[in-house]
C-alpha cells in the first residue's frame, strides 16, 4: 500500500461527465490499497470567465481580491469532484489550499509555497477518506489573506503536497500521453519518451515543451519526488521523470542520451544595433530590461567591428513583453548611445536536450548539418550542458525541428495515436 | 462616527454595473464618517446555478460538499465589490465566513450561528478600511468545515455581525423600499411602515411578509439590534425593525396599532376526515407529520359530531411538503382508524398583524365583516397577541387583502412609487 499523490487539469474536469470519468479513475487508486490525494484545478475555463468578470468591474483589480475572486474556480471542481466519488461509494472530503496547509508568501498571483503543513490532509487519510485539495491556491503566512500561485500553480501545489505527505509518486494528469520526442504534431513519428531526469525535463520545459510547468520540476527535482506524467484519458505508463534515466531501452553508455527536440514560438528577438564597445554598456542594456520585468532567454553579441568600435547584441525574450522590452530600451538610447533597434517577432527556437551532449562535439555537427541541408537559416546559438538551442525564421520551425529528429534517429517505427496538446475538451 | 453593517442581497449584485452601483453606495456611507462593514449574498442566479452544476454531477450529493461549492457564489460577489471600491479610492478587503469569524453548527445547508468572533474585521476597520463580508457562510466549531446557514442567512450574518461589532445600525438592502402595510401589487394605495417593532416584524414575516426572514428578526430582536430595511435603489428612508414603535405618526395610545396585511400562498391544507374521538388520536397524527420533517403552521380541529364521536382535524402545512404530509398520515390510516384524506393546495393564508390586537375586540369584528361584505368565504382561523389569520380560497387573496386593508384605513392619500418585490434584474 502507498501513497500516491493525482493531479488533474482544468481540461479534466471541463463538465460534470469529466468529473465523474476522474472520479472512478480516483477510486480505481485507491482500490489497488492506495492512500490517495488528488489535486484538482478549475473547471475548463472557469479562470478566464472569472478573470472576464473582474474587468467589467474593475480596470485594474487589486491582488488580493483578484486571488479571492480566481479561488473560487478551484473551490467547485473540487467540491463536484468530492461529490462524484461520494456517489462511487468512497468517501471524499475537499480542503482548499489554505485548509491543506499550503503557506505561501504575500505576493498576490504569483506567490510561492513556503511551507506545507498538511495536517489535515493527513488525518483525512488515516481517516480512509479521498482528500482532494484545490491546486493554485495557498493562504499567506504573514496576513492569513488567500493567494494564488500563478502559472504552473496546480502542479506545483500536486509535488509540493507529495514531498510533504512523503508520497510515493506524483501522477500528473494531462491531455496527452507524456512527454515526446518532439511534438507529435510536427512529427508524426515521434516517440513516447519512458523516462527522463529532471534536468532534461528542466531544459525541455525552458525550451517550450509544455507538458510540465519548470517550476514543478525544479521543486520535484529539490525533493527528488518522481513524477509520472500520463493521459486522463488512457491507462498507459506515460513518462516518469525522476532522478536518473532508466528507460525501458538499454542504451550503450558511451553514447549521448537524447530526450527530444523542443520548440518555442512565443519568443521575439531585439537586436540592439551599434553598442559603443565600452566596459558596462551590456549592463546598462540588460539592467534596464530586467527593471521593466522582463526575463531574457537568448544572448548573442557580435565581435565588433574594428573599424567602428561598435557591436551588435542580440537577445531573446517572451513576445508578450515585446513592448515593454523596446519601451525600456528606448528610453536608454541616447544614454548607452546606440544607433538603433530592430525588434523580430517572427522567430522560433528549437532545442535538442538531452544528457551528455556536451561531451559529445559530434552532436552539433549533427546538428547544424542536418539544419543545413533542410535549407534551413540560423540566426542565433545558445547551448548548455544538456541542451543546444537554435533561433531561426518562425516558417523554418516545423522544418528544423523534423530535420533534427529524424538526424538523431528519433524516429519510431510507427505513428502513436496521440494529439499533443489541446483534447478532450 | 458610527459603525453601520449594510447587507446587500444578489439582486443589488446581479451583474458587473450592480456591483460598481453599490460600491458608490458604500464609499457614500464610508465618507460620512461611518465604519462601514458589507454583507453581500452571491450574484443574482449563481447559487442556483450551482445546485444545478452538483445535480448534473450528483442525484445526493454531501452536505459537506455541497457547502463548499455553494460558498464559491459569495467568494466572487465579494471580491468583485471590493475590487470595484478600490477603483472608488478606497481600500475594502473582503473575507470568507470562517474569516470573519462565523462560528456555526456542524448542520451542513442549515448551519446555525453559535458564536461570532470578528478579530478579523475588527482589525480591518483599526486599519481604515471597508470590510467586505461573505453572507449565508460559516465555518463549524467541532470540525472546522465550511458550512452554510440555509435560507436567510445572508440576512441573519448581517445582524449576527452588527450584534458582535456592537454596530450603530444593521442596513438590509432590497429590492423593494421597506415594509408595507400590503403587498402594493394587490392594495396599491399601501403605505410604507416607517417602523414597526421585532414581535410585529416576527409575526409579518411568520404570515407570509418575503421583506425579512423569521431567523434574521429572531436574532435581531434577541440582540436588540435595530434594522434598517431600505431599498438599494433609492436613498429613501425604509422601515425600521426595532425595540418600540416609533413611527411618524403619533397615534392614539388606545387605539390597536395596525402594521399591516400580510398573505401567503404557500400553503395547503390537509383535512382528515372521520378521526375516532379518542385520547391521543391528535397526538399519533401531529406526531407522524411531524416524523417526516414537515412543519405544520395552522390547525383546526371541529367538535365532534354527537352521533358518530368521530371529528374532522385540518392543518396547514407548506405546499411543498404536501406530498410527504399525505404519505405520513396514509402510513397510519388503520392504526388510527380515520375514514379519509383531502388534500388541498388551492388555498391562501390572510393575516392582519399589529399590537394590541387581542385586547380590542372589535378587530376580529372589523376583520370578519369587511370580509364578509366582500364576499369572501373564512375556512379556517387562527389568532395570537398580535395576529389574526384567516385561510381563504386562493383566488379570493387578493380580495380579502384589499378589504381587510380598506377596513383598517390603512390606505394612503396617493399611490406609492414601488413595486414589491422582484425589480432591478
Amino acid at each position: 500500500m502507498g501513497l500516491v499523490v493525482q493531479k488533474y487539469g482544468g481540461s479534466s474536469v471541463a463538465d460534470a461527465e469529466a468529473v465523474k470519468r476522474v472520479a472512478q479513475r480516483i477510486v480505481a487508486a485507491k482500490k489497488e490499497g492506495n492512500e490517495v490525494v488528488v489535486i484538482v484545478s478549475a473547471m475548463g475555463d472557469t479562470t478566464d470567465e472569472l478573470l472576464d468578470l473582474a474587468q467589467r468591474v474593475s480596470p485594474a483589480p487589486g491582488g488580493r481580491e483578484l486571488d479571492m475572486l480566481l479561488t473560487a474556480g478551484e473551490r467547485m471542481s473540487m467540491a463536484l469532484l468530492a461529490m462524484a466519488i461520494g456517489d462511487l461509494g468512497h468517501e471524499a472530503r475537499s480542503f482548499t489550499g489554505s485548509q491543506a496547509g499550503v503557506i505561501t508568501d504575500s505576493v498576490h498571483g504569483r506567490a510561492r509555497i513556503i511551507d506545507v503543513t498538511p495536517g489535515r490532509i493527513r488525518q483525512a487519510l488515516d481517516n480512509g477518506n479521498i482528500a482532494i485539495v484545490a491546486g493554485f491556491q495557498g493562504v499567506s503566512q504573514d496576513s492569513k489573506d488567500i493567494t494564488t500561485l500563478g502559472r504552473g500553480g496546480s502542479d506545483t501545489t500536486a509535488v509540493a503536497l507529495a514531498a510533504a505527505l512523503d508520497a510515493d509518486a506524483c501522477e500528473i494528469y494531462t491531455d496527452v500521453d507524456g512527454v515526446f520526442t518532439a511534438d507529435p504534431r510536427i512529427v508524426p513519428t515521434a516517440r513516447r519518451v519512458p523516462s527522463i531526469t529532471y534536468e532534461e525535463m528542466l531544459e525541455m520545459a525552458a525550451s517550450g515543451a509544455k507538458i510540465l510547468h519548470l517550476r514543478c520540476v525544479e521543486y520535484a527535482r529539490r525533493y527528488r519526488m518522481p513524477i509520472h506524467v500520463r493521459s486522463s484519458f488512457s491507462t498507459l505508463d506515460g513518462t516518469w521523470v525522476a532522478e536518473s534515466s532508466e528507460g525501458s531501452e538499454q542504451p550503450d553508455m558511451e553514447q549521448p542520451i537524447i530526450s527530444g527536440v523542443a520548440h518555442d514560438r512565443s519568443e521575439a528577438k531585439i537586436t540592439v544595433v551599434g553598442v559603443p564597445d565600452k566596459v558596462g554598456e551590456a549592463s546598462t542594456i540588460f539592467r534596464s530590461v530586467a527593471d521593466a520585468g522582463v526575463n531574457i532567454d537568448m544572448i548573442v553579441q557580435n565581435v565588433s567591428a574594428a573599424d567602428t568600435n561598435r557591436t551588435d547584441i542580440s537577445f531573446t525574450l517572451p513576445a508578450n513583453d515585446g513592448r515593454k522590452g523596446v519601451e525600456a530600451l528606448t528610453a536608454i538610447q541616447t544614454a548607452v548611445g546606440f544607433e538603433s533597434l530592430r525588434y523580430d517577432d517572427g522567430v522560433g527556437k528549437v532545442s535538442l536536450v538531452g544528457a551528455g551532449m556536451r561531451s559529445h562535439p559530434g552532436v552539433s555537427a549533427t546538428l547544424f548539418g542536418s539544419l543545413a541541408d533542410a535549407g534551413v537559416n540560423i540566426e542565433m546559438i545558445s547551448t548548455s550542458e544538456i541542451r543546444i538551442s537554435v533561433v531561426v525564421r518562425g516558417e523554418d520551425v516545423d522544418t528544423a525541428v523534423s530535420a533534427i529528429h529524424a538526424a538523431f534517429d528519433l524516429d519510431s517505427d510507427q505513428v502513436e495515436a496521440v494529439v499533443y496538446g489541446g483534447t478532450g475538451r
